[in-house]
């Protein structure tokens, strides 16, 4: 690993010839290579920025100036630089720097992020603030394309002129969102990046603002090239100037334009070309994958584990059912691979759609295709289909269209953190009339889910975790649509599971009978509606009940079960295990579900206490 | 009120010519004029769209063609020609017509709207679900200038050209949206509008067109015209063509110009000037006033009721506070006007954000003011608060930032219907860690509430439903910050309101008085963090409890108090009233109350069934 003492701190890059910055880029590179692929990570986007990084501090002051990164995928080289290697080598371990800004772990993380295309409005709000308080400080919004272009980055750029509070927006352009970029204003972009007569007039800009100073050299180059040169520009449309475009991997150049941009009066875009991966052959040539890998990775990249991970199995039954019924749509919101659904896309080009980092739109247009007859089924992670809330409720579940949300990575995620869990969907998705909500155990119960879905054309969730699909001991026929399933009877304790607490279900009632208590397990299956004739006829049958679910207490099965005991008088105590009511910081699962006490060890222990 | 039988069905609006087409403009205008009036609805929008749609009734097939409306307050005219005149003077009334579209209620309304903005990317569903089946119906979305610019539409013209299905867009701009137009993208389609070497061409094209066949004249138009003529545009940027602006009150001219889209064989948007409230002086005069009015209203605009409005009240103290705080912002979406921030808008215009139609950038500008030292109060509709579901997890509660919701009507709203209720914001909100949720009773509460959290700087959402704030008889000084307060005491029944459901239980404890039993009535006053110690305090001491809540009973307050029932082993039964698990349509507020059972009789009857 590269020597953690020998990379400076972000006073000493101020400092730095362009020979220095070449070797601190260098340096930067192969730490985030190391560490990435030790403790996992985003890789391919922290290696193409560390030359925006290293100039952003060799020209902004980040004890005074706020530099907010969007998403955060590309901030590992400013969290080096502003918090040492050293800290930096605890990326993502518990109790380690998070893999994301955090604005209770830095002063110099200026913004808590995870979740994209927020950077302008926090910037705007931040610029908004200091122009009220009389400060002078710089804002500064690091924005990937792929984010860019996402609805909140537009209402952002389109309430810039009125807002009138000066935002420095660096660009990075590596002309690829997390799968590839797609859309019209992508190509938009990619118009301005290749504008080569542009390109020769840059180089006499540069010249001459560094014999003329700075401010008249921007002047000339706005009024006489803007107009002839550039193709219309989007963002000037929006009132907002437009630099560019810079070459992302020479820190030097970008450092004197972001001088520039320090003196220049208006809001600004400066666009920068990058390449994500940057640095390494196997990551420049495959930045899809390496845009965020596990734990012990290595740069040749597996061929399979032999292991079924949730998303592939989901995206399997889809191809499966699109084979029979041409109705079949799949759906994703620039996470094609992250859903596994390439050969999904392969088979049904026409029925595979990415929408870029869109979920608000996904959705509608699922529903669109849905009153058209359609069967449309969108694989989004749980966490950002929170950004299209409103949707699930307004134009999937009131006009009842036969929508299937496969909503991958609920529950805790691990690593990635408080940004990335999937604990929130169960709560609100159980608030909205007509929505079913199933949490399959296994492969064959998340086929008959999404198979009885296609069937029944209703509004219908499906959520699973992270991770690979277990096998069970027992062989169980799935049971009857919206009925829970009783894995095993006994006379003592009710266990009663949802989807991927039946482990740890079955593990406790191992522990018990080891014990010499007999326990009764059941699977709901079903979280919305609940079985309640077959918890009722359980729920009678015993003195105490458990319930586990990896989700938000808050609004979950353990609320809604103990309030149909109350509502019927049943002499059953509930005890419910879940994720507690704060947010869960980065570990690994095992320890977060330790954290949140979902171990067989502790509900034996709460057994034993009640 | 005008003959409701002298208006035609749409069959018969294709044969009506220049003449005909005004006459019936004329009619529709004064019939939308009598019953909105009379019944509630949305007037000056549904006035300025009357050509639009009667023009769109002329070139279009509604048997085959799909038409969807942005939100739908632009549809009163649609509605009128395909459903009937007699059908639209039940407008808003229970059982009666629907003020927005619906996909239940008509076969002629293509997609059930009420929220902004989703009409392109629903159309565009629909176009691919057509071209799939090898179908070849038009479809058409209507959307107005402020919904356009909101992030959905952006995200869905963003995805246009990829999508690759032909799409008609009818850019409704009234220049305004609900209160006024703000951003860069309006000045841009304002420049579009006034260009006056454009508008003389288009006369030209246009009688070209009728001369030689429509698909060489628009090639022609096209070609010559665009480049060299039209200011650079937002819409060819995304690969959408642009046509217009056309004049929005010639309906026999939009009807050609519809008939061209329709040979026209790539998506393109359809630029229409309209003017908002056409037809009468009071509401050209008036728009934004007349935008939404209530049962009963005349032409004359009233001086106040003298009754405070809740949204008015909470208006109030912010400016108070702002007053004494130089660090209270207040932001709207649009809603200056429906939430009462005028006067704080005059008194602090430096402090006062109105970011048109875009939720998701509001919170997120309000999360930067605050990460920047201020403190944001953010007026909102919980309804359209749903569109920042992710901004509040991941952009106010997780870094701690302290932003105020104000979420104004919330609980039932009355004859808006399912789209507008505020029923789910208190389930979803009680799943994120870090809220504090408060539900004031009077406006004395409110304050508390208010300043409460200007003092402690955190997350915060307080919610008031549509409508005037109670006085109550009784005198109580606000009780301690986050506990409930008891009002009354009684050894029989347990009442627990929370916010505007207290004189509901106050009236039932009178009437369970009246009839010899004495009850015990609490307002909670804060939702989350619930009073677990005050209210354990209460229910040890009953063995029969009613909770009533203005919101979804799924992951309510009821649930959540009977957890705590059965988490303690307590022998109190719990019975919950509130909102069932289904969407309740439109009606009076009283109607609905009734409907969900949120009457005294009702909560009566489930005790003496107990």
């Amino acid at each position: 690993m590269e020597q953690l003492d020998t990379i400076c701190s972000y006073k000493e890059v101020k400092k730095l010839d362009e020979n220095g910055l070449k070797e601190l880029c260098r340096k930067l590179r192969t730490l985030i290579l190391d560490v990435t692929l030790k403790n996992g990570g985003h890789l391919a986007s922290s290696l193409g920025a560390v030359e925006i990084n290293a100039a952003l501090l060799k020209a902004f002051n980040p004890d005074e100036d706020k530099v907010l990164f969007d998403v955060g995928h590309q901030s590992y080289a400013y969290k080096i630089l502003t918090q040492g290697a050293e800290r930096f080598a605890t990326l993502r371990q518990k109790g380690g720097m998070a893999g994301f800004p955090r604005l209770d772990e830095s002063r110099y993380d200026a913004f808590t992020t995870g979740h994209s295309s927020t950077s302008v409005s926090a910037a705007m709000g931040y610029a908004k603030a200091r122009d009220l308080k009389g400060e002078n400080h710089h804002v500064v919004a690091v924005i990937g394309d792929g984010s860019l272009l996402n609805g909140v980055s537009f209402e952002a750029l389109n309430n810039m002129e009125p807002n009138n509070s000066k935002v420095i927006i660096v660009l990075n352009d590596n002309r690829m969102s997390i799968d590839r970029r797609v859309g019209g204003a992508a190509n938009h972009l990619a118009q301005l990046a290749v504008n080569s007569t542009y390109k020769k007039f840059k180089a006499f800009v540069k010249k001459k603002s560094e014999n003329s100073g700075f401010r008249p050299a921007l002047e000339n180059w706005k009024n006489k090239l803007k107009a002839i040169l550039l193709p219309a520009n989007i963002f000037e449309q929006f009132g907002i100037s437009y630099w560019g475009p810079f070459d992302g991997h020479n820190a030097e150049e970008l450092a004197k334009v972001f001088e520039l941009a320090k003196q220049y009066d208006k809001s600004l875009v400066i666009h920068v070309i990058t390449k994500k991966g940057k640095g390494f052959k196997e990551t420049e040539e495959n930045p899809s994958y390496f845009h965020g890998v596990g734990a012990n990775s290595s740069l040749r990249i597996p061929q399979g584990s032999g292991k079924l991970a949730w998303s592939k199995a989901a995206a399997d039954c889809l191809t499966e059912l699109a084979e029979k019924d041409d109705k079949i749509f799949a759906l994703t919101a620039a996470m094609k691979d992250g859903t596994k659904l390439g050969e999904f896309a392969e088979k049904f080009p026409e029925r595979f759609i990415d929408t870029g980092i869109a979920e608000e739109h996904t959705l509608v247009y699922a529903a669109g295709l849905a009153a058209g007859g359609m069967k449309p089924a969108v694989c989004i992670y749980s966490t950002f289909l929170q950004r299209a809330a409103d949707q699930v409720m307004h134009d999937i579940c009131l006009p009842k269209l036969p929508v299937l949300l496969c909503i991958d990575r609920s529950g805790l995620v691990g690593n990635d953190g408080e940004t990335h869990h999937g604990l929130f969907d169960a709560a609100w998705l159980k608030a909205l009339p007509d929505m079913t909500i199933a949490a399959p155990r296994d492969e064959k119960e998340l086929k008959f889910m999404i198979d009885g879905w296609a069937e029944r054309k209703i509004p219908m969730a499906v959520r699973y975790p992270r991770g690979n699909v277990p096998a069970f001991d027992f062989e169980k026929s799935s049971a009857e649509w919206g009925k829970l399933q009783l894995i095993s009877e006994g006379k003592d304790i009710l266990l009663i599971a949802a989807g991927d607490t039946l482990p740890l279900m079955l593990e406790t009632a191992e522990k018990l009978k080891a014990d010499g208590r007999d326990a009764t397990v059941v699977d709901l299956r079903f979280i919305k509606p609940l079985d309640k004739y077959g918890l009722l006829e359980q729920l009678k049958k015993h003195s105490l009940a458990v319930t586990a679910e990896d989700a938000s207490l808050k609004g979950g099965i353990g609320e809604e079960i103990a309030a149909l005991v109350s509502q019927n008088l049943l002499n059953c105590k509930i005890i419910s295990v879940g994720v507690p009511d704060r947010f869960i910081s980065h570990a690994s699962s095992a320890e977060q579900w330790e954290d949140c006490g979902m171990t067989s060890g502790n509900i034996i222990r709460l057994i034993n206490e009640s």
